[in-house]
């Protein structure tokens, strides 16, 4: 006979379950103080250790932060709008996306950028995307981007090195017309692109660049831009941690106007 | 003086940045066995614990799986290709998406889906989407899809009960045109939506469905649909494992050719 499992989940994952419901329904609201562990002990009269075990499950799943000697809080999240489409038209192509990034407008918040170019032989899937044959060199940008201060996401934009040389790509400061229209410049217009998005855990490096904290998933953003021929003129990667963003796309039906 | 921090990251680190750097680089191949934990120790050196604590770094970061009592493996990872543009064009727009989409073609394995239907108070976020006032209901079709007997994604739609209350979409089973479909000959064809993704960590819930290993965070991502007149009709909630999906767009510069 199978041997089923009786009762319930052990202790601190049922106290991680109700301070996750009130987290959720809004009982404990972003930036509220969580009951110290004395409290929790007493409320539910279990040892300091089943506290910090259900404490620290909260932690893994980034809904609440540590912050010694205070205490735990919830966890705000005040994402900006990462919108990839930006890149082709500025102007959303529809009231409801106009809606949106007004609502999360980044008004007021001072963006501050960090660059550093390099010249090197590109990654295995970057040069892949790139069409670079061994020993063909990309320039690469590297960005960290900062809101008031914080450090926000992460992009290196890749080019294919014989294309850019002499450019003011290559110069480790903002470009105040984008790359892309340097590229534009130089004969290689991109006129589509191919972006991925994959969702991961940080690498230790990422979460020390963009002081991560536990629990903070981040999603990568790969966009591989294509001129009318088809040649692929840039890679730009972003690392975006979950806590400071939304990615977002809009769509239109084509069958109807010929848009997509 | 400031007290600087001198020497080495912790031997536990140093291990996994060794692990990790070989993950990277292929030198252990995804399905690899990693070597044993007595074999680490006598590698480096160091304690049982030690090397617990550098292999649950991994684990953690969702590079590698433990299989008791075999050991620890590279994780594989065999992602699908979420095109939400499919919705309005199942054919992709751009020669790119094409040779991308043959690339990580699902030809051969099995697709199943679990459809359960529910009447209710949609959550406020849900609820704010599709303008329900309070007291309005709404019809939820929840999903779970498999490839393979593996749980791949979970896929929630809401309506507004008051318009799909007689129709298919009431009914626990596959709508082979689908569910826009049947909106559509309902006199409410969506024309337009507003995709956003959010990137966090699962919920014990998501974990249990969706059979989620540690260090696996998911892409939440939600659609709004709208009419031509901007009703929202339906928002379609998708929650993505981030080892199972790669999330695509295609865009097209719209000042060249009048598309998106």
């Amino acid at each position: 006979m199978a041997v089923t499992r009786l009762g319930r989940n052990p202790m601190y994952q049922q106290i991680a379950d109700t301070l996750r419901a009130q987290i959720a329904d809004g009982t404990l609201a972003p930036d509220a103080k969580l009951p110290t562990e004395a409290e929790l002990r007493a409320e539910y009269g279990v040892s300091r250790e089943t506290v910090r075990r259900a404490l620290g499950l909260l932690l893994n799943e980034g809904l609440i932060v540590s912050a010694r000697p205070q205490g735990h809080f919830v966890r705000r999240r005040r994402p900006m709008v990462f919108r990839p489409q930006a890149e082709f038209r500025e102007r959303p192509y529809t009231p409801e996306m106009d809606a949106f990034m007004t609502e999360f407008s980044e008004e007021g918040r001072e963006p501050r950028q960090e660059i550093a170019v390099a010249i090197e032989e590109s990654p295995p899937d970057i040069a892949a995307r790139l069409h670079l044959k061994a020993g063909q060199l990309a320039a690469v940008r590297r960005r960290i981007r900062y809101l008031d201060g914080e450090p926000f996401n992460i992009n290196d934009s890749y080019f294919p090195l014989d294309l850019v040389r002499d450019s003011e790509i290559m110069r480790p400061e903002s470009i105040t017309r984008g790359a892309n229209a340097v590229l534009g410049e130089l004969g290689y217009q991109q006129l589509r692109a191919l972006d991925e998005l994959h969702v991961r855990m940080p690498t230790p490096e990422e979460a020390r660049r963009l002081d991560l904290g536990p629990g903070t998933p981040v999603a990568c953003h790969v966009a591989t831009g294509y001129t009318a021929a088809g040649q692929p003129v840039r890679v730009a990667v972003s690392v975006l941690p979950g806590d400071r963003h939304i990615v977002s796309y809009e769509r239109i039906r084509d069958d109807e106007n010929g848009e997509a």
